[in-house]
């Protein structure tokens, strides 16, 4: 199976949303990208089509906003 | 481990998410609650935390809430 990628940009609801899906789906099997700190992948993440943070890219191209943390537009700055 | 339980209302983002969430945790890891079928479970999912459908309640208690498809108003009716 291909990795999920869940994007997220360090805010609290974030790094508890990022325990609780690595937990679930297994380190393994999902690479984690902080687009605060690796802001590089900003453009990467929107044309996946995620609209805010944190948010898992599924294998299949999926989106799974989760909660709602941070949109991309305060991840900027 | 414990069961996540992932809560929605029938909606096309929910199945999808469902789906999704299905294939990432395992179908044995996770019970799947329809709530315009089970209306009984409405008071549980709201006493989880659950504020909108769908969402994943983890073995933790955590509640991630996944897009936004419907408040629990509109479940309700």
């Amino acid at each position: 199976m291909n990795k999920s990628i869940f994007y997220h940009a360090g805010c609290p609801v974030c790094i508890s949303a990022e325990q609780e899906i690595v937990n679930l789906i297994g380190a393994n099997n999902v690479e984690v990208v902080h687009l605060g700190e690796k802001r590089q992948h900003i453009e990467a993440a929107e044309t996946a089509g995620v609209k805010s943070v944190p948010a898992l890219v599924t294998p299949t191209g999926n989106v799974l906003h989760i909660n709602y943390g941070a949109s991309m537009a305060d991840v900027k700055g």
